[in-house]
């Protein structure tokens, strides 16, 4: 298992480097520091490297989304901590950032259900935790609520967009309270 | 010049179909109704196309972009007229969109710069009109402008990839109103 981790971890780095298209096996095996051959030990060809990725990167990240919200106790506390678990794991791994947030934003068929369905987990935990707020009373209820996880998912977005197009040189993280004040109170100046 | 649009337009349509990478000159020119030599007299190679594309339609939007902030007096009117326009000039030209939301999300250098330039002169606009409002009195002083410029461009951009990988399939600008709320007044209860 060391080397198929390996492997996939040379894989992402050569994709983050120049795009999931222009990369060859025969740069991910020099990458790993293993033969062409062993590659195909462990997966079929390039797009599989990919969707293999997918599968074990996205449901690591997704239990440490489970957990970041199960421990809080407040609608606001359970965002400030998805948000900031979030930008953190991003954080820790640029190459997987990069890889994730360009494929993301592809229009082709590999690996679009995986992508389609991790999407709706990280929606669905976004709906929990907004539905809990209304209960709550500390959210609004007239909220259209499938506007409200792009608005949420797709700031974030950017946010962890913008910082590996400045070559990933500030401190990611210290952006999720000031981006869940603007979620939570909006840039309006709130009249009495 | 109507060869020329006509390439272009070809291309997007191609580029939105099967993505820039697999995409060829070939496919460029059948869909074109021109023959492959044609399209050298206009163009260097496909890089040249997506980068002409970038230089063509952006400056337009762009200008589109301008006249909806100039008109309105107040800077929530100017925000809602802002998005309002950018969703609708999504919405027309739907290979434009598939084509330009995939490649801003690339990490390469083709056309890095230009992508710069468009999404510093977009964030330019926002700021423009949140400054105002701060004048005005309308809009919160107590924010870091860098965040909120990601904060409404990303929930645009992620509000256009839905509607874009839902096949386009409903009416995108009826969007525009209710997510200016959301970035005015939040999801947050207005505690008095």
């Amino acid at each position: 298992m060391a080397k198929y981790q390996r492997i996939l971890d040379a894989a992402i780095s050569v994709f983050a480097e120049q795009g999931f298209f222009q990369s060859t096996i025969a740069q991910i095996a020099k990458e790993a520091g293993v033969a062409d051959g062993t590659i195909y030990l462990y997966f079929k060809n390039k797009d599989d490297i990919l969707v293999q990725f997918y599968q074990y990167k996205t449901r690591q990240i997704f239990e440490r989304f489970r957990e970041a919200v199960s421990k809080p106790a407040t609608a606001e506390e359970k965002l400030r901590c998805l948000i900031r678990v979030h930008l953190q794991e991003f954080q820790k791994d640029r190459n997987m950032a990069i890889v994730y947030q360009a494929e993301t934003h592809q229009n082709r068929t590999l690996g679009t259900e995986l992508i389609k369905e991790m999407s709706k987990m990280y929606r669905d935990i976004i709906s929990e935790v907004v539905e809990l707020g209304q209960e709550e009373g500390t959210i609004r209820r007239d909220l259209y609520m499938g506007l409200v996880k792009r608005f949420i998912n797709g700031a974030v977005d950017e946010v962890i967009n913008s910082w590996i197009h400045s070559g990933g040189k500030y401190d990611l993280v210290t952006m999720a309270d000031p981006l869940v004040d603007l979620f939570i109170k909006g840039i309006g100046v709130n009249r009495q």
